[in-house]
């Protein structure tokens, strides 16, 4: 009855039971230490730490340690998946929105500490967690399907050349942000992002817009 | 003077004293512990298994972890650059050279279990270990500073377009690789790194070679 009395409640927070709430809060505050400390380094004393919680308080709400990572990953995915997609709606040329999705990935960067959630949870897990990894494949799928719809509406409204492979395209693009993010973290600089993004541009100018 | 004496037989384990046989041999079974399971992820236990040592026999030779998974990714670096780079000499066309590093990447792999080094150590260490992210830091520097000569090179028999950017093409060739193989280790499937060498081979012949 109480969760039915909440879910009736207007708007936030008054829609979820105190439980889920809480549930929520530890994803949220778990999120940060997974993406910059990886699945092994995320200690329960970083993650009592981080929510303020006892281990019982938090795996109440979870059946393990690889739940709680899974489901932080997706709240960060989510939430660099929001900053990056934030506008592109209203880029109506396909090419254009292409273009305006890499500078989003450049410049919109930090949403979750630590870096790309997709790029630091796919090399993580490649030798382990297989839950983990579905996560990642999942939010690599959404990207991909993203950029290969944009290309098709592209070709279908005469901005982009008919013969390109979209699947290859966002693949490339995707490949080429995320070794960037890993170059630019290591070193420290915006260099190799700015490289990238220079070059995608080019390149969906050059040889993915139809020229006329 | 045992050392003294070790050193002077001639060839392979010889030339070394036993302690730093034994040392060698701990890099070389600690390196794809590190490279598949992080620095964090590789457990003592796990060291002891692979090594076939206590922790006294393991850290009598490293002052600590840190040193130990350096020294494992030095030599992890070095077998993944000299499979990479292999024969890579005899090809005298700067631009061929670069198109054939791209594909030795792409085929030459697993010499160290694990996926590429360079991309698992950047990962792992940008909000970690700065002793390790130095080292990284070397092996990119290397890698960068090799395709730079090679463009160089390039530019003065005049193969190269001379107005390129020898540092954007080797950021943005490193990032789009190592991109790729970490799509290509999150699919289980070689897609993202022949999407890729075809993408790099197709950009050093139109936008690197200086067109005759």
């Amino acid at each position: 009855m109480q969760e039915a009395t909440n879910r009736s409640q207007a708007g936030g927070a008054g829609d979820m039971g105190k439980g889920e709430q809480t549930r929520q809060e530890i994803i949220r505050k778990a999120a940060p230490i997974f993406n910059q400390r990886g699945y092994e380094g995320a200690s329960l004393s970083d993650l009592m730490k981080a929510t303020g919680l006892k281990k019982g308080g938090i795996y109440r709400h979870f059946s393990s340690k690889e739940q709680l990572a899974a489901e932080a990953f997706d709240f960060a995915w989510q939430e660099a998946w929001s900053a990056r997609t934030r506008g592109l709606e209203s880029v109506t040329n396909s090419v254009d929105r292409l273009q305006q999705l890499v500078v989003n990935f450049v410049k919109r960067r930090g949403v979750v500490p630590g870096g790309c959630p997709l790029l630091n949870t796919a090399v993580d897990s490649d030798d382990g967690s297989f839950v983990l990894r579905q996560r990642v494949r999942k939010a690599f799928a959404g990207w991909s399907n993203q950029v290969m719809t944009t290309i098709r509406t592209g070709i279908r409204k005469r901005e982009v050349r008919p013969g390109i492979d979209a699947r290859k395209v966002a693949t490339v693009m995707i490949a080429t942000l995320e070794g960037a993010i890993m170059l630019s973290r290591l070193e420290k600089t915006d260099h190799a992002l700015r490289a990238a993004q220079e070059y995608l541009d080019a390149y969906l100018e050059k040889e993915v817009r139809l020229q006329r």
